[in-house]
């Protein structure tokens, strides 16, 4: 991107020459009324992601950087669900008048960062006043055979990636007036879309995914509802994120409860055929670098169990209305 | 799309599953975390939006379909400009508690009216509590040669779609605490991406192209910079909307002034070969229903000339910071 983006005079329009310019390679075409979606193979898949602030972040959390970086992965994940590559991202910014030009740039960067190590640059957006900051991201990928939520089949098996609860271990000691771990607070506010574990698993039999964004135990529903079958689920599986045992026990949920319900995450649930082995677990791991954990099972019927240790609790995920 | 959305449970869900049932065939795979592109010949194109509430309106000037709909065009405009053949939409909602579910109803429906219009159905996008009534709406649109406002050459004329300064007018009485007549608010709370003619022009000959969002004044520059050409405009050239004559008065303007200075009218300015003719321009108005109106030329150099009965005003158009 040239800095010397040719647009006209204007305070907005050199805040866009300041974006360009600072985004250099991590941006490509902008400053036009539309973007132009880079042509490829495979089918194209799009997604939208607010995050908005006192809602998903607040300031005092978090770095200007950060904040670009969460929003965007926001939306790279839903790309990773259906198992895309990404090829890019609109952002569209509402900014307050107490946000500096400096703290614009540093939004940018973070968010320029978070597509450019998924190979999507950003390739458009809108700026506007705004009475919050807030931040629309808008995901382009691709994917030869797009996996969405439905396609789940009676005997697979529910594998996720990573660790869970930890985003919601920092949130849950911020809320409380506590400083967050380290840990905790990286996997807050710099969680890492799963694409390239997510384009694996698609290119291995995966039958249905969905991102964990609302909490296992709210997006494991929707798998289940899209797919029209029953889900059990063994809490004692799930592969806790480090940080929960203490953020658990400050509000004395069972760990394995507290990770369930805590969104934010970023990684994957997937489907996969009942005679997918730990030993192709092991090797996406060592393609990916992320670890694959079955925990539970596809049935017949239509009922979602979380079995806590053979109990079923009652638990749901992350709802902005309820 | 079907009223019985398979999502999970919550208040967050119905909101999701209504807007679905209440869309009906204004929308097209709904509830998933990613929108399928509908494939299609031509490059593809999109553009983000945003519209804010207390920024780009007010919820006592519209009613909530108007504001869904005018969100839409935005993004819309933007297609239009570009030439394409919109194909889809995503629409981002921030909600504040006092908005109703029946409110979010007519948003969507205004959004999808919108959409429906010029083929695009809503693909996808996300809900989310807010503290002011937000919406960032995403349009997909093909192109076989999308124009953008690089391109303009030395020579061609410079013409406009339809009448410029409604939007503005209706603005400028709400600012005043007057009512505006019928007209000006149509012009500000339904205006038509100029989606027809954008496609018509691009395939006859249109060689740069930008869509009046934040005025002539001000987007005619942005035109000028991208092709790195000088332009002059005669202002007493343009056609004006039949409301500016009352609402420029008001405010002490010449009219053609005030008109030039107008965004969100969602015209269309474009740079046109100089051998295009009146009689091509009817053409264009019989195929597509959109007046055009020669106001300007391309010049050497890099000056923007606003002229006015040959006296050169000094003019801007909108700037979210200036």
């Amino acid at each position: 991107m040239s800095p010397h983006l040719p647009l006209g005079p204007g305070r907005e329009f050199d805040r866009i020459r300041r974006i360009a310019a600072k985004l250099g390679a991590r941006a490509r075409g902008l400053g036009d009324d539309c973007a132009l979606i880079p042509p490829g193979l495979g089918e194209l898949v799009s997604s939208t992601d607010l995050a908005i602030e006192d809602v998903h972040f607040r300031q005092v959390w978090l770095g200007h950087e950060e904040i670009g970086w969460r929003a965007a992965m926001g939306a790279l994940s839903d790309l990773a669900a259906a198992g895309a590559q990404p090829v890019g991202l609109l952002a569209a910014l509402a900014l307050p008048a107490t946000v500096s030009d400096d703290e614009v740039d540093r939004l940018m960067v973070g968010l320029g960062d978070a597509g450019s190590q998924v190979g999507a640059p950003v390739l458009g957006g809108d700026l506007s006043r705004g009475p919050c900051l807030a931040l629309a991201v808008t995901g382009f990928g691709r994917a030869e055979r797009p996996l969405s939520r439905s396609g789940a089949a009676r005997g697979d098996g529910l594998w996720v990636t990573g660790h869970l609860g930890g985003a919601r271990a920092a949130l849950t000691l911020w809320s409380r007036g506590e400083r967050p771990d380290a840990a905790s607070r990286q996997a807050f506010a710099r969680p890492r879309a799963r694409i390239a574990a997510g384009r694996w698993l698609a290119s291995h039999g995966a039958r249905a995914m969905i991102d964990l964004s609302d909490g296992l135990a709210g997006d494991v529903r929707h798998l289940a509802a899209a797919s029209a079958v029953g889900v059990v689920i063994q809490l004692e599986l799930l592969p806790l994120h480090e940080s929960v045992a203490r953020a658990a026990g400050t509000v004395g949920e069972p760990p394995a409860a507290f990770a369930a319900k805590g969104g934010e995450d970023y990684e994957l649930l997937v489907a996969l055929p009942g005679a997918f082995t730990p030993a192709e677990a092991a090797e996406c791991e060592r393609e990916t670098g992320v670890p694959l954990t079955r925990i539970g099972a596809v049935t017949p019927g239509s009922r979602v169990r979380l079995l806590l240790e053979a109990t079923e609790l009652a638990l749901g995920g992350f709802d902005h209305f309820g």
